[in-house]
Order: C-alpha cells, then sequence, then structure tokens
C-alpha cells in the first residue's frame, strides 16, 4: 500500500504509518473484506483519526461497482478543486465545476449553492461514473435529487461531506438510496477522506 | 464571516454553523484574541470536530505577522496542491513546487520527499511570505531546517501536516523556534485546516 507516496523516504514513513493505524483499528475492521479494510486504513491515515473506522460505512455493492467503474475508466466527477486535485493516479477524467462561469450563473438564478449547481451542470452536461463530494452537504443533496428523479446516472457515489449544518442529514440520506455509496456517518468527513476513499480504490486496481 | 460561502444559501448554511461552533466550542476560545478566535472557529467549521479548539496553538505574533505579509500581498507556499487550490480569495502569488520536475529530480538525488524537495526548491529560488503546510512533516522539517540555518525567509508559517509517523514532532518542533506559528498539537492536522487558516486570515482583512 504506498499511501500516495513516491519515493524511498515516502514509502517508508507510508509503511510505518500502515502499522501504527493498523494497530489502532484492526478490532474495529475485521468484519470488512481486505478492500474495504484497506479504504478504511487509507482514511486513518490521511486523517490521523480513528474515530474514521467506526462512523466510515459502504453498501456492500460500494466496492465492486466502484472498481469497475474506475477500471472501465469512468469519468470521476468532484464537488470542489480541492478533491480533484488530490486524485493524482487516475488516468480517466476527472470534472468538477465549480469554478465554471455557467456554473455561477445557474447558482444565482436558482438560488441554490455553486457547489448543489456545479452537479446540476455536470448532470446537464452528461455524466456516468463515480462522484466524491468532500465538502458540500448541497452538492450531495442534488446528486440524490437528480438520481432519483432520472436525471443523472451515478455509478457510486463516495458522499463525505462535511459540517454541522446538513452534512449528517445528507449522507443518513444517501444510505436509503440505492445507489452503491461510502459515507462517514455524522458531521465529519471532507475532501482528505474523499480524496483517500478514491485513490485507494485506484491503488486496489494498480495492486492487482 | 462568510466561511467561504458564495451565494445567498452558503451564507445561510455558513451562519447556522457559525452559530453552532460557537456553542461548540465557545468555553475553549474565552482567552483568545477576537482574530485568533476566528481563526479557530474556521478551522473547527471547515472539520466538524471540536477537538481542534483544543489542540490548535498560535504563537503570540502570529496573526499580527500573518495578517501584515498578507496585507503586504506576500507569496503563500504551500506543500501540496490541495492547500493552493482552496485558498480562493488571495490576490497574492500561491505557490506549490510539488509537481515540479526540479523537485522530482531534488526528490531523488537527495534521497528526500518530494515533498520537502518542494519546498527546498521554492527556498533556493528565493522565498519570503506564509507556508502553509497541511500533509508532510518532511515539508515543515525542512523549512524549519532552512530557516534555522539562514537559507529561507518566512513570515509566518502554518504548520499542520497530518499523520502518526512524524507530525506530531515536527509541529513541537515549530514551536520552539521564533518563527511566528499556527499549528495543531498531535497527529491530527490536514489540508483543510491549512486552507481554513490561511482563508481565515485573508477574511479578516477583507472585513476591515
Amino acid at each position: 500500500m504506498s499511501m500516495g507516496a513516491s519515493t524511498k523516504q515516502g514509502y517508508e514513513i507510508a509503511e510505518k504509518s500502515r502499522k501504527i493505524v493498523r494497530s489502532l483499528i484492526d478490532s474495529k475492521t475485521k468484519n470488512l473484506t481486505p478492500e474495504e479494510r484497506s479504504i478504511v486504513e487509507r482514511i486513518v491515515h490521511s486523517t490521523a483519526d480513528p474515530e474514521y473506522a467506526d462512523i466510515t460505512r459502504m453498501s456492500k455493492d460500494f466496492v465492486g461497482e466502484s472498481l469497475k467503474a474506475i477500471s472501465d475508466g469512468k469519468e470521476i466527477l468532484t464537488d470542489i478543486n480541492m478533491v480533484k486535485v488530490g486524485i493524482n493516479k487516475y488516468e480517466g477524467n476527472i470534472r468538477c465545476h465549480i469554478g465554471d462561469e455557467a456554473t455561477i450563473k445557474l447558482a444565482k438564478k436558482q438560488e441554490i449553492t455553486r457547489a448543489a449547481a456545479a452537479i446540476e451542470l455536470a448532470a446537464s452536461k452528461g455524466f456516468d461514473g463515480v462522484v466524491a463530494i468532500g465538502n458540500a452537504p448541497t452538492a450531495l443533496w442534488k446528486v440524490i435529487e437528480l438520481v432519483n428523479s432520472g436525471s443523472m446516472n451515478v455509478k457510486s457515489v463516495i458522499g463525505v461531506p462535511v459540517g454541522f449544518v446538513g452534512a449528517a442529514e445528507s449522507k443518513k440520506s444517501l444510505q436509503e438510496t440505492s445507489i452503491p455509496y461510502l459515507v462517514t456517518e455524522g458531521p465529519k468527513g471532507g475532501t482528505p477522506v474523499a480524496v483517500a476513499a478514491v485513490n485507494s480504490l485506484i491503488n486496489i486496481l494498480r495492486s492487482e
């Protein structure tokens, strides 16, 4: 498991970290598949917060559907650019429309957040891949709304928005859909969690 | 406090969040200046993790030196691109050399991490501003080493690398220098914490 390392020193640090992370959360990840376990380990590595082993939840079909989509080179859609630039070893297309002129206009017109407008724009332009939401609950609500109304195709959703207003509720709603999901229950989450989940999936494929 | 919001809906969410954050950490921030308090509040808002009110520490000169540097339009240097793209309202130059060809070569030659090599490259090209380290302890060690040897000028350092290997120690070392600093004690930290600190400083200046 490279944990994002690209030099000998980086690998040594990653290997030490891997052992510490495993010792901290070993008992909590016993019932997971090896793939699910490596995803949770990478999230804890990236946040230095073992609580993520308690709050990370995946649907049974999440790993399979996500690996298939990534292996097929499907697009990855992110809510903000911090998630986009953190995914650094994907050969497929990574999209983020938060800074687009059309997003800013759409947000004003519909009186919604830019993060939500960016998702709507992606769906209207055509999308069929993996969604990674690391910041905005409003973006996750929009994904759920568009998928439910048949206006957006997604293979899986990494839904880890963060915050005290709407984040927990939006993740609970995602869990009630039939979309393959990864969430972090409660207010916690964030861009490093979304990035860790995506990079871990990519790493699983590269290690096969 | 805009908390990064740019639409009416975004402001409403930010305002709700601000009240929740304040209620959660009010007693812990009583001894801080108004500026320090708004920085800590933004970090907790960005992570949904009230523990950051306990572990965030600033030197007495951090806010003053950082505000002066940002107000003077000094450069901001980040360890990885996730921090760079998260700073979205700064009119000055934001640098990150992690992806430079010269960084990759330097890392191999010196057998150091790319994050550390990127700092060395910045210093060798000339730097004089605010450093924001959100990920790599090795980058923070490099900043401390270069400042101590007189090879790098910094106005202040936001040192919030994350992880179980070296992060806590690197932050402790920063606190022992005379560099104006913000750190998160222990293993926790991360790119959203670095981004929150910088954006909060920018916001303080914009609100004046």
